[in-house]
């Protein structure tokens, strides 16, 4: 690929402002605040009163597992930090407009699109999906394929959404399937796709430096501490919200204990390691999900914790190799163990649990469906969607140019910054 | 400028324990708990229970922008970390108990200040103005120069705001006019009255490194993510706040994508400049401020924000450099790009949204007349604090320790702390 | 000691796993979701309808607090934040499982613990005593000798619990004896008992570096921050939570000044130090905890953070080297001046408080008992837990790989991280 392509200058500017502008002529026509009149997702819902009165605090909390959360998680390699936050930052932005408008779609009222917390909520929640695909393909996509496949990861979202929640009625309060199977498998089938033989022996910069791993527990901590809110935020509110809080408190902390012994048990000397502990240990509020708000008992959800820790810090030591070098899916951050697996294993906890009658007005083989529905629009969805990344005109870095922040940023003193040891050893070394 | 005039043994402890001492004093005598009988800032609201239910959720999150949120975004220089959170704090913790007393005595109730959650949410307003005016001034001035700013300056903000809401009855909710306008040009004020002509050809540390940029990025994005609550915070309940929430939602939404998009357009090869995205992503929370609580529509609030993030990245890129070489504004953080020109910008906005009727009661008269009050107070205010600033014994320090903690701060390993490369000397010995 | 001691191959996963099955036993035969029918901690109150209503963002401040708050704190040490952030994290989520055993056996309703947030607010508390703990010998444990004091402390810390409030009846709203006192005792008599004579002329690793320091000021503003929430958290709703919102928050607003001020005073050339910063700064929210929600008036908490301001700051620097050489408590955070003295203030402000006639229905013997006894557990314990702890079998570290992550962490590249240069090519350029 001739090195011109990476060159953003024009490119850019040009498919972000005629994004934004596309975006606020169809926000003129077909959004308006919300006057009150009606609340929520669920016409036959009577809980207005609920609803207006509670979500403010949650919806600021999802707001920061987003932007913090997710931002800062990505921060872990060591030349790629402003990249990891500030794309992320770019695509939230981008994708909660986008989701605002292709989740309202389905929910006009009078021609138009009234915008409600809940609606924030969820516009937040669509964006989820593209920040989670965005992690298998860290370092290896230009700015203008991610807001690419932020248009068309978003849109196939709010059509699968739609299927799960209004065609099977499937119960999904935490997004187990709808948000991270989905967005994991989308974005494993969008690196499948966008695969790169050049980095088969690894890469020079794909890995973490002191510093770089502690800015990512920047994130794994606020993800964690939010993770109840995240599950919680759309259930209905009273005892079924508060249910969904504590399965998701439980599961996340069963899920640490099981997630640092794996960690240990696996590793050199008995060993923590970095990666499984900023990962892994949120398997559990992954897992949870789809039963956060069915009468699993605080047991249940524990046990399910436990396990999605076990699955996930397996899944990073053992099966992310094989799936580079034997299935060509080069998964940056591992998001086929954190949500792929306890996505599927939330998804098939919840068609247990709603067999086992565990939500009043369940349906097994709805919630089957609904796993298998996002299912598969994440892999058919995120194959195409990978082959219109794959066009060589969106400036995709070349191999050399993966993982490193200098392709796509300023960097104002250059020699400072390729000096920027932090430490005293250096200089005696040298 | 002999050097002892930068120790701060004496001098600094004085000043500080004085200030506190007497706040603790007039505390003693006119400050009191809420009784729960009287509510609010208009005394004709009867909207009581609402203010006493809502509220303290947005009173933290304004608290998050204050202290971390400004805290963490002027860490971006990278050996003055220690400072600009540490001073910001000091500022902050000083600044609000200054503050509760000098909006309180507007509003005696029995001759005494009443604390509310929402004297308290004013009183971390008012301290937002002295932040804003630290980042003009970042690097070149003492704590003791700073705490001297903070008391002049909530004095005159108080003033001022009571002028804007009481006499001219203007609508600023989010105070794109009574804070960010005016605490920018003060601060700029500040900045030309202590001009250094020895820092016109750049100072070796006036730069970041790849971490200081990543600390800077932590309270960008809580800035971001937390700017509903502020432009809402004072808003009525119910649905105007809930307009105010989602106009500077949408708007901080829109203006990430134009910040992004002209970052590209006027830096090098296309590539996006770390300043730009740290700061001119959230001109749109600053420029939908006066706005934010009005029917300007969802595609209006974008609109505003679209445009703030042209003109604050144009503004950095462009304007700071003249400002500093042709009228000896030397503006560290670039306050006047974003909290200067998307405050006008604010304020223009709201006196044309006035006009048009899109305030029940609004006068634009007196919306311009509030724009110009804050400006004034802000340019008048600031030019006689920077005199006062400029007295030769409040430890200002020499150009040359300019930008340096190490002028304030000890570095208890001091082999370490000049070794770990951070630095550029480092390279240099080497 | 031999070196394979240390290897934490078998032992840690073996103890965590074992713990957490343990843990998921008990809940299955214990725990149970709220009903909704009761709440509190109060049989005798009333106040369902108030608590079912306000605490949820309470609790998640709380959480911000346990594991941003502390977790970062301790990130001060330069080759520690991995075992600071990461061992925080695995202590708070065993601990609030724990936690919420041992404190619900003394509140069973039909034989089973119900979950409510206000159990999962105290459950969060509770693992407050062990991070503090934590601090005193963090850096020369290993992370199963931390699990064993996790599980004795919050056993203990739930004993003295139940008896100071239900049997004394005694008064400690912000837990200024409870948990600071308890937490800092207890873990200064573990550290007595672990007394290494070979750390008592220091660590090469028992320092700070300048981002190690930014780090940590992350948890320091966090914890100061929400401060407010840990102290008013379960507070009587209305006007008495508030009065605990504002005396908490003046008395830590008037703590900073003292302590900058103080600081300055007693170190070199009037210079501040990041140490006193990031924790005295704090010592204000423990020392108005148990008075917080009394009507001492907004001067009378501002002078007791005053004054924490100063015992703290002065106890960094005189007294913790005192303490070390001629006590051989050696105190890695110093939490003797953060939590312990400040504890033992805010406990004597409340015996003062309570005769005076501030708190209705208080007992001025009955504090000065819970004080006692607070301080009794904790000695006793602790020192109980330090022998325990100090078993030859629990893979203590020896001395010189005290403060170092690397004997618990992997360390994926291992050259770039000795040197950890941010970047690759500096070592190859060089």
């Amino acid at each position: 690929m001739p090195a011109y392509a990476t060159n953003m200058r024009m490119k850019f500017p040009i498919v972000a402002l005629a994004l934004e502008i596309v975006i606020i002529i169809l926000f003129a026509v077909f959004v308006t605040y919300d006057d009150g009149k009606s609340h929520g997702h669920d016409p036959h819902s009577n809980a207005t009163h609920h609803e207006e009165d509670a979500p403010l605090p949650n919806s600021l909390d999802v707001h920061v597992m987003i932007f913090i959360g997710f931002g800062f998680l990505m921060t872990f390699l060591k030349r790629y930090g402003f990249s990891s936050v500030g794309f992320n930052l770019l695509l939230a932005a981008f994708g909660l407009q986008w989701g605002l408008l292709t989740q309202g779609l389905w929910h006009l009222e009078d021609g138009k699109i009234k915008v409600t917390i809940f609606k924030i909520i969820n516009a937040d929640f669509s964006t989820a999906t593209v920040l989670i695909s965005f992690g298998a393909v860290l370092g290896k996509t230009s700015p203008v394929q991610l807001l690419i496949m932020t248009v068309l990861e978003i849109s196939l979202f709010s059509i699968n959404e739609h299927l799960v929640a209004q065609i099977f009625k499937a119960n999904d309060v935490g997004a187990s399937m709808i948000i991270h199977a989905f967005g994991a498998y989308f974005g494993l089938a969008v690196a499948r796709v966008l695969y790169r033989p050049g980095l088969r022996n690894g890469h020079d910069n794909d890995g973490s430096v002191y510093h770089s791993d502690l800015f990512a527990m920047i994130g794994t901590v606020f993800l964690w501490m939010f993770w109840p809110s995240f599950n919680s935020a759309i259930a209905d509110p009273g005892l079924t919200q508060l249910t969904a809080v504590i399965n998701t408190y439980l599961s996340l902390a069963a899920c640490v204990l099981s997630a640092y012994a794996i960690s240990s048990l696996v590793e050199h000397k008995g060993k923590l390691d970095m990666v499984h502990i900023q990962n892994a240990t949120l398997a559990g509020g992954v897992a949870v999900g789809t039963c956060a708000d069915m009468a699993i008992g605080p047991y249940g959800a524990m046990l399910i914790g436990f396990v999605a820790g076990i699955i996930s810090t397996v899944g990073f030591k053992y099966l992310t190799p094989i799936l580079a070098s034997n299935l060509g899916i080069q998964d940056t951050c591992g998001v086929h163990n954190l949500h792929g697996m306890p996505g599927i294993l939330g998804g098939l906890a919840g068609i247990v649990a709603v067999a086992l009658g565990k939500k009043e007005g369940g349906d097994a083989a709805m919630q089957a469906a609904a796993l298998a529905s996002s299912l598969g629009f994440a892999l058919v969805g995120g194959a195409i969607t990978g082959f219109i990344m794959k066009l060589p005109f969106w400036g995709q870095p070349p191999d050399q140019n993966c993982y490193d922040d200098s392709i796509y940023w300023e960097e104002e003193e250059h020699e400072e910054s390729l000096a920027h040891a932090d430490h005293s050893k250096n200089k005696a070394e040298v």
